[in-house]
């Protein structure tokens, strides 16, 4: 029996009970939605509602529930339609008709707002601190590549020397902004819908306060009618989800590409890689391209739930259910991606003669510039310079290093024998050691910011 | 133990199979997988690779694990990475290792694109039935409500008279198109992937297009590098199912506007409302908004998906493992909805008079500004002059035919006693008689139409 | 000519340059260029690449070409590929050879990051001004409607009498939630990419966060290979853009329904409706509708920017020129829908009468039901008698309060004559007064709260 | 002046005038405008509403109205809120007040629909023509590679050797499956809504198959209600643009692997490479990347739109005015794509050296295990003798071919001296010659059948 049949002739069809229920997948709530009563139930006795004993009778029926669920002996009744309804009538079955008095000036729509929000700041303590295991392992990855030189690639073509641990440390970056976002979502989360009753607030006296306290939230909700309706922080978890996941996905791009033969920069750990069915050779990076794949279904709860939102009229519409599996799929995607990267990136081997034997002489063009710079060039006259050089250095087959001076001087005058020095990686790396740049001395800097960044509040 | 251990010195992390493995949802394909087994192992004795002997030997075991399954006691074991792994390991289970020699020639890449395929052209199918059934539903009510006229809005603002059969049909036709594109998208869907191999093709002698026939596909695939990455197939119905639940959307829209009391045009059955947990009188029309809530998450399976194609580099790659999840949400959406759908409008109860009610004559400016070029104005000036009688009505609170005849010939002098006439809605419906227009007579002939489509073969 | 065509045997075709050139758009960031370009050329002095003479002819040419920019007098040239390139171009030919050196060290990598991430920080503000003038339209309507009562609705059907004043203010939070976003994304936006180079920062010794700090950013960004492909800054905005419109959307929906002539209980005014070519009596409230229709469009460029994110390779990618029309189109169409929304609200007329009409009886069925929990029923089954008595009057087609007592009490016996005072809307109202509820008393604490906000920093 | 402006006592605000007028962008639709109005002003003559005198007098008018347009010289006046408006207000200025007599019986709403479905189906042509001319690309540069061997990935992973040929191929495919779908979708767009008026249909007694066919179309619209406000054709363009994109995006992710240094597999002419502001040396693919850039952005364009279809009611709504600006950028977007890809493809350097240069023997691992089934082990145990022998190979840092026969044999003794001819790449491509496979006389078939479809009509 459902909760609400009274003024009903006839029972739901079986086809729309299927449609209609949410118990599937919103049972996942059910330790908030105990929380939440108990709070709610100890509430209700300095408003005059429910006697101490009565309050009593019914904290003890919802630690029982609690226990059931805990144990998994929970049973699932017909007319289960919710978590809600289940934990209400179990609870009932358990102290009687006591547990009747508990939905007082209380609706489902408050309720399972006050549930689903509370889900999600454990939730988004939970992925700050997988977010937090993934930066702690690029850190200690790049501390050991602070000196390691790799090319660096704009547009997937060759640019500049840069080291390895930078481009360990880029990702880093990223997650902080993430760990931002989550932690400016949780704080707009934290406003609490109990009391809301179903739009327009509840008739008792209820100090709606200290109800929010008492569940872990700032503040209650500001405006009965948005309480129940407000999804916002459903919106932002989703984000921040989507946006992440395309970090990691970048990431594994990287991987996916330099562990490729052809690159050979960097070997996946054997437990992070799988074979094929049919060709006995193939060792592939499965995890990296789920990061990729499951990036575009993070985009696309995302955008579907935006649409879901778009155009509600005000106050609770039963759209609004298709909050929670969206969410619990691009969390829960994420709980699966981060520590296996994490694991990953700490397994990673790194080859540094592959990157080296990468290097080649075309990543310093920039450098020779530079050099006419220092020669009294304006830098635009000296790129055109060498951007001829390295054509003529193409048209002849030649290393740019080994392009006789008296080539580079029928370029530009300018080129002299000094050129030699600007053919060193290590020095081209070196240089770029102003804030956030490649060279080992700004990186070791690089690095100490970004354990303060670990060490600190959550932004 | 995997498929394909053997070169791996270390065994998968236990959190990347959590992550990798596809069984928990795969499973759906256990048929259309068995199924492709018996018609290879039938394909591999021409071509020389199988023994009749030992054909039937796997065909009879493909069997038992076929029947393990439909009667639900077919055992995973750890290791079951797929529903293929799972089948083969079962297999050899029960023969011995001749069942090793069914994937002879064959990798999971043709494998499952295959199975997929299979399964998919059975769920176009179904979702073709459901739709018919729905605009079997449509009709029916349809033919009920002929000459029963209602406002026509646009803007949501009223419009014109129309009836509430020309309403209904409307969406008799958007799910003609849906039912339209599933065909073209079933017959693009037809090309068997079956002996592409993993990327290459096969080297067997197999006669690819007897075998595509005999799983029921139009022919084999013509390129086997596309054909193991080809998943053209389920962005066409992810984005069928999208636009089909954007109609559904839009009748939902209708249907709880319109059965909002301040309407009361139509009543929403028992059977398809529910109640409140709060509000004792309340009486929501909840399947209508799941219908409006899921079109968006349709959105995002189609959106999510096509993000996840985009530059992907030749060959299969693991994200398209991320197909199938998507598909089966969107397919079963559908399948939950649109019987709902059908059944609701099945029982609908239609209001005649309130729809009479809620008849203004402002819904009639047209037929004035109509009346008007009879006497020979300009439509323009007709329209013109019709809008100054709107407001000059407006001014007096006074419904169009109550204007004296004198302000109306002082607005214009075109106007007449026989200005009468034209407030008659049922006048204004039956004049719309042209094709596709809203009068009885039109709509009679649009029903016989639409019949006709359902009798024909699903375009 | 390009800035980089030196090192190529043949231009470029015209094609690719039709399809690459970026001029087209990004002549909008003229101004954060220019000032870029001018922090840039200070900030080469103490580096020692200019002397203060060279400078200060570099920086006196950029505000020439600044001036012919907001003049509308600059001429773009074949070959100005770009608005970084167009302002090298001009400055060159104003100021000789010396312009030349302003690109020292730089590259349009850091170049283009910096220039976009200064309108972006602008165009924040703007869009955080145009929301409080939203706000402070709201608020402004919700004063003068404190005391007028309308029905609320859940699942668009009638649930519980509320306030006109709190169905305006839930669009208020809406907004203040939209305003935190927007100043938590500007924070994070703060960070300057100039000095980062290509990708592996600058050799040059300057001062990378005095010149952060002088072009109006918090700090340098800390990698610079991270910094030229950070987008995290567009996306944040996007998404803040197509949340926000949902909100509109949201309070354009009701607009249109209260606007129906089955509500009216609001007129939209003339200024902010329009008409139609063929029907003279029109009165469409378009702008709301194109809220709706345009929040679709900006969900579409969160979700196609993020999947233009998805799996790009380390470094600058060309794909991320497409960060600049998704942000000016969200933005565009924010800076055109505020001010219409916030002129609509201030010039909309409430009709409380009609709000009035419309308050019937079964909004009570909650109250009545608080009334059996006041006799001392557990609320479970004074909803469930109320269902009852619901019903009960359905059957007899009367209203709740005209059903004798007698029926009342063979429904259940607690009733007793004292429910007619129940039966008052006012009283119904009153009584949500607990914090965020819908009585006139709660509301006017809300307008406070409302009003502080305001007042306070952006947070 | 507005068309509509009759009934209203204040103008409309100059900022909604801004967001609501469309003239900015349906100016493009002017050709079908004007020739939609021909066709209708014809109709009116049998159907007695217009002289055959004032029709010549119409249609003179257009045709000096679409002169102007054509040559640039048509001045938009205020008050041309739309292209509908614009051409109405310029015709009766030139012909007088019996311009006014066109709109008779017509809405821009049918008018409207009318007009850009014409425009649509001339876009799906010029689209498919766009396709072909790829298609044709990529098989001219097939059959020069029909023998020419390269390493196939499979996850980014050396898979099996495939010729160069089958590769280009692959994409042939794709693009023939958006053919088909652009071909589905035209058909479904030629029912002519002219006629449908505003939503009611019309109350003059037009032949609308006439008038359909008149125009191009194959038939009128069904349902005038349906009619006005059905823009699947829109969503069925924008998910074929979508795709075509997507598929465009795979082809450039291999243009964009294959040409770094490290593969070497092609190089694309400089007529399609550009270079850098800074970095003298790059060859950047910059086409390649706005490939899949502008992938991104077209999904985004699909999910917007769908998302504004969702939930609108019936009938006309403004919303759909979204509709223009997203087909016009996506068709744009492919507009400007696909010349420059089959420019690409067609001046695409394919290097076969280094192809060969990265075949290694692993690829045939494959074909080791092939060998072993040959020699009679069920294929499964021989894929794990392989796995072994490629494991037992890269711990002696061997190629496969090196590893001594005793070796081999200590894995498995079906091992035997005829070993060594499966170490032959020419030999393992030849073998896939089955229908749709890799070896060259697959191939010479594929591309003979790819002709064929090219010369067949637009299926």
């Amino acid at each position: 029996m459902t909760l609400w049949g009274g003024r009903f002739g006839e029972p739901s069809d079986a086809d729309l009970r299927r449609l209609n229920d949410s118990i599937g997948f919103d049972r996942a709530l059910y330790a908030e939605d105990i929380a939440g009563s108990i709070a709610y139930a100890e509430a209700l006795v300095p408003a005059g509602l429910l006697t101490a004993d009565e309050a009593s009778a019914i904290v003890a029926g919802l630690r029982q529930v609690l226990a059931e669920f805990d144990s998994d002996s929970f049973a699932l009744m017909p007319g289960d339609e919710d978590i809600h309804t289940a934990v209400e009538r179990r609870l009932i079955e358990l102290v009687g008709a006591v547990g009747g008095k508990l939905h007082t000036g209380r609706s489902r729509n408050d309720q399972v707002a006050t549930d689903f929000r509370l889900w999600a700041m454990r939730a988004a303590d939970r992925l700050t601190s997988d977010l937090r295991g993934l930066q702690t392992a690029l850190v200690a990855a790049a501390e050991q590549h602070v000196d390691c030189i790799m090319p660096g690639y704009t547009h997937m073509q060759p640019a500049q020397p840069i080291t390895a641990a930078h481009w360990l440390l880029s990702f880093f970056w990223m997650l902080a902004r993430d760990i931002d976002r989550l932690a400016s979502a949780r704080s707009r989360m934290a406003a609490c819908p109990l009391g809301a009753g179903a739009l327009a607030g509840t008739p008792l006296s209820i100090d709606r306060h200290a109800l929010a306290v008492s569940l872990g939230f700032q503040s209650p909700s500001e405006n009965s009618l948005d309480a129940v309706s407000d999804r916002d922080f459903v919106a932002d978890l989703l984000y921040v989800c989507a946006l992440c996941a395309a970090h990691l996905s970048r990431l594994a791009e990287d991987i996916l590409i330099y562990s490729n033969p052809a690159f050979a920069f960097i070997i996946l750990d054997d437990r992070y890689s799988t074979g094929s069915s049919l060709m006995p050779q193939k060792r592939n990076a499965d995890p990296m391209e789920l990061m990729r794949g499951k990036t575009g279904r993070l985009i696309g709860n995302l955008s579907g739930f935006l649409a879901t939102l778009k155009s509600l009229p005000s106050g609770y519409n039963k759209d609004l259910q298709e909050d929670k599996e969206a969410l619990f799929d691009s969390l829960g995607a994420l709980a699966s991606l981060l520590p296996v990267m994490s694991a990953a990136i700490r397994s990673l081997q790194i080859k540094p003669e592959a990157m080296a034997a990468a290097l080649t002489e075309d990543l310093l063009a920039t450098d020779l510039a530079d050099y006419l710079v220092g020669k009294g060039l304006p830098f635009r006259q000296a790129h055109h310079a060498v951007g001829a050089v390295v054509r003529r250095a193409g048209a002849l087959s030649l290393p740019l290093s080994a392009l006789p001076l008296a080539e580079l001087q029928a370029i530009n005058p300018a080129f002299d024998a000094d050129v030699a020095e600007v053919f060193d990686f290590a020095r081209s790396v070196a240089q770029r050691r102003a804030f956030g740049g490649s060279a080992p001395a700004a990186v070791r800097e690089q690095i100490a910011h970004a354990k303060q960044r670990m060490a600190g509040p959550e932004e």
